[in-house]
């Protein structure tokens, strides 16, 4: 049995405060937030108790915390939940700065405490499949990653001023699941970058539009594409093509129905809210990391996960900036 | 808030418990089996206890029974169920028998109480959607109605024996979609039937492979054909071509990946397990009981349309040993 | 090398004749239409020469006729060309009646003169590729055959009224499809069928929509739709059911672009012209009777093949006027 | 009329010069090769006659040149068919050098005469129909180009030797693909590239995986990737991601037939060969010739369109050798 607090009761902290209340070896002992009431109604849902995050932290009935909390939070109390002797949980990134979270890494180190970082998307069923099925050698040698991930709609401005920018806020993900599929590490870094969608979000200094070309010592290649909208959905497609065959993971549609009229066959937009098309892949990624803290295993994807996908998101930051190729 | 007690606490049983429990507005008040363990199990996990029938169905902490027991004790449940004012959601069929489903029935009206069968596929989200999309217009007025239901794998001969044969026992859930769909009573039915699976289930007096058409009395047609296995996983798809164009439901893979190879594009085999298939289709269904009985309306399917489901199931039974069509 | 002489310069007769002059072991020798322009164009394009009908029969330099001709003139053209030593590809059907075909058979039976019939969809790459796998084994044994065929829009009622009936007119293809697909004769025939696109197709005795189901001895079944009207397209579509998968051939899109929005994803309408549609039909087709001529082997679809499902035809004709099941 | 002479009776030649023959307002007059044989056989299918080259271009029976020679004798031709008068179809391209290119060009617009370059996909119908449809506005501004091109198998060595390596021989038709849809010239032009295919092509010093990404002054983004090897086919799809929507042409199956097992449904492989993929290109695209000759306008893709793909090829090479990113 795994012992959890919650830190952080907003949006993504109540998926991962339920997911691990429901799970059958975890407990979910503590729900933190500032905002007093959703700390309660998430603790009432769930059968926790309220506590601050002090509190939490010190807890001697807790044995891991999972860390919602927002991004600038995070190495703080990364640092002080494995200082006090707790396997963490901590959703993406670290930090919006390398150096921050490679100190943060070595805290951990001396810690000893296991910490996992939530990249969801490895979790999904259908990319976690294409992963099982390279690796069952069904399409040979990776040669050429291509990734489309493009939202609904971009966020707020307000949001996008300290999200670090796109490379770091949204394609931080994509730069990861080119790793997990490349399984070598990029040593080059070319990006070009945009902003079509909105105007407003130039004005700020950040991009809507960007695509990235990643290299790697053996020769593979990744190709990333985002965009902050999509009109048809959450856009989430993974394409490997080896020297067996081409696996690709295609998008997940509301419903399986089409209508044929004189216009065309017409189907469904693809799911469009991230909380829905990554449900299963929360629960799976929470599910993840509770079975490695049982069975005493540094759970996956680890901190220096984090901080490799972050190395990326500064790289192609510089290259979409400099028009430069960034060599690491 | 509607408290239950579920009557069975078999696959089926623990679904609709589990369902009815997570249920905001519901409660789960017992249990019942006589499989002692399996009762105690679901209760254990849904805050119930475990009580006999008899003490479920007089209890006064009980407002609605789910009656998940098997077929033969149906009738009689929902006769003394809605005696002791309990409202109730049964598992199709209500008997094998339509003379006795036209007795219970009439037994239900004298107590006024609802009556829900449990008709799952109409609750299943590509075809309720398909459903709403012909109610909005879509493709016209209703002309002809497809639909193609398989089983992965055949029952065991033991089942097949008690089940009332293939047209009671699986196409009902076909016959009452056509309902559903057409939106009128057929008025003409024709079957062919053969046992081509298994010879095992042609010597047990029933068949594995069949195909129907009913016609109602504005013209409108159905056709569905069943088989009791289909290797590539569990095929539940319709289609319906109105005047105005072709509506249809494809199947749900496993997963979205493809791998393409020398052989072709090979995607994943659909999802092969009703109980996953339907997992959304039965919450959705028992949503739909609770919120009819807190609303104080008559839930839908009601025990009419399992009658009628019956009727049709007979007609078509009696049409493929006869050869003969049969008026209704 | 095969001579040859089209009669009938229409639509198909141009297809046809085109086919056949294009074929490198073949040359086009004569046109003949009553439409002399008809037939002067076609022989122009053609390096033809015009004839009539009883000059093309009996020309010495022609060694196969292609009939083309309105249907009622089939049976008499088939005769007169057999008897005058030729080789016959005939359109479907032979004749309208099955009595007329019986004694056209008996005459081509006694010159001993080889006779095909225009079944111009096994020939389609698609189905024929779909045979070719059953054949291989790929389904395992046949068990249920479900056609779908779909006109764009009904002809007018003018062409109804001699057309011998939806069945003989337009299902007859799907029969003769079933045929070939279950490998073994239909001894059971159902059918249901009504005017539902077109009123005035009812006020003229026919119908306009309508399912078959047969069945074999052994107990195969196929069940086959029509509808004179798709506003998506000429649907042309077959599934075999089989003991070891399921086997298909979908549609075929104007083009392979897709459009998505907030609407969802808009692929093209399927083709919408059988002249498009079959078009690679209708050119192997040519080849298979040439082949067959100049292999001194007896073309495919026979003679026998025409008859076989006009009586299916007439077979449901009857069962869907009666409403009872035709025994054959 | 248009009366012409094709240059070469190769493989792309016998295409280009069938086309021309069998086009209602055309009629080929010459076929020229050194290869007497292929030359014989092209003229005697096509009615036309066998001349040296010196004799095609100075016939005065003869108004435009088909230039389907080794790409080194292109220029040279294209100037003496213009000097000569002639209307010019050139594959492509021009040459594999950009100053020659120039130079040529200058001589051709000294001559006044149309020259028309072979970037044959443009008038695939998919990939035309999904330009009409941007042009149409189906998707608003086109913001993101995605070109995915794979050979089912990559030439001989030998022929890589003289190709003027992937970028030049088979990136340049995507490199046009992408001007053609971002409608706006690319910038800025970025590269990576490998030998994973087949280490004797990293030997000959070329490349066999490739991926390219381009910029356009307004910020627009094209990613295009190549590889010399496909298993599953000859993979050419197109996806335009605009503000309203999304528009893809996918690939073209060899059939529509599917079979489903227990390993999942397995579709056909895409068409394999570029001469069956292409076929209607071809045939349009020497319409698209044949039609701006009669209408006395300058055809596309114009000779600048050869120079401006060449330019961008150039600089992929560079791009890929160096590392750096290159300005245009």
């Amino acid at each position: 049995m795994v012992r959890l607090a919650v830190l952080g009761a907003g949006r993504i902290g109540k998926i991962h405060g339920r997911n691990a209340a429901s799970h059958p070896q975890a407990r979910l002992i503590s729900v933190s937030d500032p905002h007093q009431p959703s700390a309660e109604a998430l603790a009432a849902e769930t059968g926790a108790r309220v506590s601050t995050i002090d509190e939490a932290i010190a807890a001697s009935d807790v044995d891991a915390v999972l860390i919602c909390t927002p991004t600038t939070t995070h190495a703080d109390l990364i640092e002080r939940a494995v200082q006090a002797g707790k396997a963490v949980f901590c959703e993406k990134p670290v930090d919006l700065s390398s150096d921050r979270i490679r100190r943060c890494l070595a805290e951990v180190g001396k810690a000893g405490k296991p910490l996992m970082i939530g990249f969801n998307r490895r979790f999904d069923p259908n990319f976690a499949t294409l992963k099982q099925r390279i690796l069952d050698g069904s399409v040979g040698e990776v040669e050429l990653v291509t990734i489309i991930s493009r939202d609904p709609a971009p966020p707020p401005v307000s949001y996008i001023e300290s999200s670090g920018g796109l490379f770091r806020d949204m394609m931080i993900h994509d730069l990861d699941l080119a790793r997990f599929l490349l399984a070598e590490e990029p040593v080059e870094v070319h990006a070009v970058a945009s902003a079509l969608v909105d105007p407003a979000i130039g004005k700020a200094g950040d991009v809507d539009t960007a695509a990235v070309l990643l290299k790697t010592a053996s020769g593979k290649i990744a190709q990333i594409s985002n965009s902050r909208r999509a009109t048809y959905g959450y856009d989430q497609r993974i394409e490997v093509h080896g020297s067996k065959g081409l696996i690709r993971a295609h998008n997940v549609p509301k419903t399986t129905v089409e209508v044929a009229t004189g216009a065309g066959f017409l189907a469904d937009p693809v799911q469009d809210f991230f909380l829905e098309r990554y449900a299963e892949a929360y629960r799976l990624e929470m599910t993840a990391f509770l079975d490695a803290i049982l069975a005493g295993k540094a759970p996956n994807p680890s901190g220096e996960d984090g901080l490799k996908a972050q190395i990326l998101a500064d790289a192609a930051t510089e290259a979409a900036q400099t028009g430069n190729t960034i060599k690491l």
